[in-house]
């Protein structure tokens, strides 16, 4: 990628877990020239003030800027206050009522407070827009509008679609793009970071730049993060992305024991994901656990609970994180299932053995796999851990089995 | 039209000459209610102050302004000077280069004061649209942008066919249009005049009108004036509109005698057009005119030179036309033709007579068009009126002819 050594491990942890770079040789120059200078980079990132609350998906962004920052680098925090303050001027989107200036300053407080779990304050500076965006006037946006045409607009992916679909796009939508590329004129970025549904739009700020008469920023896009319901189907991650609606996330002020058991309780696939993407541990080190959970050197829940400690220290401090692995330890190890499922399985009058049972209750597809997860304490009956495949269900009988974290049910054992 | 015969007859001589009315019912309900609470309405029309020299094709939209003021209605003047100042910040276009203010109110000067040699100024204000466009900020512009969509915008003839030749749209010129409708909505405006390429901007106004609660202006326009050398083909006038670029054009502030000679220059059906569109003769007298030409009881030349004088009084006082009438005359008279182009003609050893000549020149389909032509005195020949169709020309010399205004020559006659 690079010569220079420094440079080339830089850029290689920069661009680690990202989606798109425009461009890493870009990036690569201004990382030698902020070394020669001695002059940190600009890294931009916006925030829309309408929705304060972070959850974990938000902070793979911030994530990135902390190691901009780790090296040196400068974080300038955007407050789309300008365009809150104005909404919707359409009314269509609920999202985007406007906002008062106290609100707004009340919802950057609770969102920098978050922020700042995450990122270095020293090295983190937050501006509103409106300090810039309000004395361009109409004058001024005109000009900034001049500079862009409409079918480049119409080339973002949703504009693309909804003109396509003749759903309507109003012209201030437009404006709203422009304005958030005028941002970077205005902190002249060196760097934008942001989702990888935002690549359009910090492109945009590059090609806005440029006709200012400024050297245009680096793009850089990290991926949507899946939600904590994602598993791997068909070899393959697959899974919404992180949303408060969709109530598959774990928010930055959500208190300790809850973030801790979400975590837990994510599929083994998601962890790596989370490690990639969330974790601050070295590339090399998430490489060796994963080899040890391969080998069964370590079991991978103990690997999952390390993750989900470091994340909740992150947002509470070790003492709240310890505190909340031991309360989620016992919590799963106590835990009494109120109301289960019943369901009837059927046994000659010897009984059923438990491999058996549970590949007749469709929650396996054979009994080796079942002993397998067996062996690993997978099983549980009536809140005793069952390991032994021999272990027979008696008809006539009723027994709380649980299978895994997912799986569990009163069984009765019907004579047949 | 309208039940009411004073409305009816008012609304009649509004749409005479017209090309569109957004609509008749609506200028009627204004026109009524005017009358009925003695309101005069307000006419609103747009000047861009780019370019401050009118000629007689801007006069169409002023003459019908007239007719309104005539009525007791007011007319408002709109000075683009909002946009002057920002010109076209793509510098793609030349003819919208940034003015200065100086030379914006030097403009707006000159233009009303050609202005007003159409319209009366005790009816008329003239407002620069800085006032309320400059208040508007950032802010105002993306709530008004939010009143229009990106397809409807598309629909304008000049962006609909931009767009799909892939030619650039900047963003800015949505914003453009969405202004001179915000124009309408500052002005309340009951009524806006244009030529009938501005229709879209026009009903842009409407729109915009409506979403700020108000009742929208009726959209009256003009159709785009002939140049004066527009001329009939297959029974129908064609010409490029009047321009100056095209030098097709009478201009305002043009000295009288060279309005005179070029009104003079114009074809007969050319002269009708100017009529209905530019005279403030009524109706019914021009069709008299026009029957009188028909019936050769009156000269159409002389019906010409009335309606130049006509004209040439409305922008120079009647002794200035009177003036121009009698140096026209004694030029088209006096005028020696000085580079003439030779050709030849063949005759036998006893000449040619003079209608044949200018056949076989191919002036004329046949020698009784010219004859009939000679008899009203539209041949001259070495500056001597000559009606005598048995008029012979000899060989061995040569003569300069002119057979009406248009052709001309040094005729050789060769023995052949």
């Amino acid at each position: 990628m690079h010569d220079d050594p420094e440079i080339r491990a830089a850029l290689e942890r920069l661009l680690a877990g990202s989606v798109q770079c425009e461009t890493p040789a870009h990036l690569a120059g201004k990382l030698v020239r902020a070394r020669e200078q001695g002059r940190p980079l600009t890294i931009k990132a916006g925030f829309d003030p309408t929705a304060p609350d972070l959850h974990l998906g938000h902070t793979v962004v911030l994530n990135k800027m902390r190691t901009f920052q780790d090296m040196g680098h400068r974080v300038v925090f955007v407050v789309g206050d300008f365009t809150a303050l104005i909404g919707d001027p359409t009314g269509r989107n609920e999202a985007r009522k406007p906002l008062s200036p106290e609100r707004i300053a009340e919802h950057a407080e609770t969102y920098t407070a978050q922020v700042f779990k995450v990122l270095d304050p020293a090295r983190t500076v937050v501006r509103f827009n409106s300090e810039w965006l309000r004395p361009l006037g109409a004058e001024g946006l005109i000009r900034l509008a001049a500079k862009y045409t409409v079918s480049r607009m119409l080339e973002r992916d949703d504009f693309k679609k909804r003109f396509a679909d003749q759903a309507p796009i109003s012209v201030h939508e437009f404006l709203y793009t422009l304005l958030q590329a005028y941002d970077s004129v205005s902190l002249d970025a060196d760097v934008e970071l942001g989702g990888s549904d935002q690549l359009f739009n910090l492109l945009v700020g590059r090609t806005i730049q440029r006709d200012y008469g400024q050297e245009p920023q680096v793009v850089l896009t990290m991926p949507l993060l899946e939600g904590t319901d994602a598993k791997r189907v068909d070899g393959v991650l697959v899974g919404a992305k992180m949303s408060k609606s969709l109530g598959n996330y774990v928010g930055v002020n959500e208190p300790p024991n809850e973030q801790f058991l979400k975590l837990m309780a994510i599929s083994d696939d998601l962890m790596w994901r989370y490690f990639q993407l969330l974790s601050r541990r070295p590339p090399d080190e998430v490489a060796r656990l994963q080899a040890d959970c391969r080998s069964h050197a370590v079991n991978p829940r103990d690997v999952k609970e390390s993750l989900a400690f470091e994340l909740v220290a992150r947002f509470h401090g070790e003492p709240a994180a310890a505190e909340a692995r031991d309360a989620a330890n016992r919590w799963l190890r106590e835990r009494t299932v109120v109301a289960l499922d019943e369901v009837e399985v059927q046994a000659p009058a010897e009984g059923v053995a438990v491999p058996n049972a549970i590949r007749d209750l469709g929650w396996a597809e054979g009994t080796g796999e079942v002993r397998r997860r067996m062996a690993e304490g997978a099983v549980r009956i009536d809140g005793e851990r069952v390991t032994e495949p021999r272990h027979m269900l008696l008809p006539g009988h009723a027994y709380e089995i649980h299978y895994g974290r997912k799986k569990a049910a009163k069984v009765r054992v019907v004579a047949g």
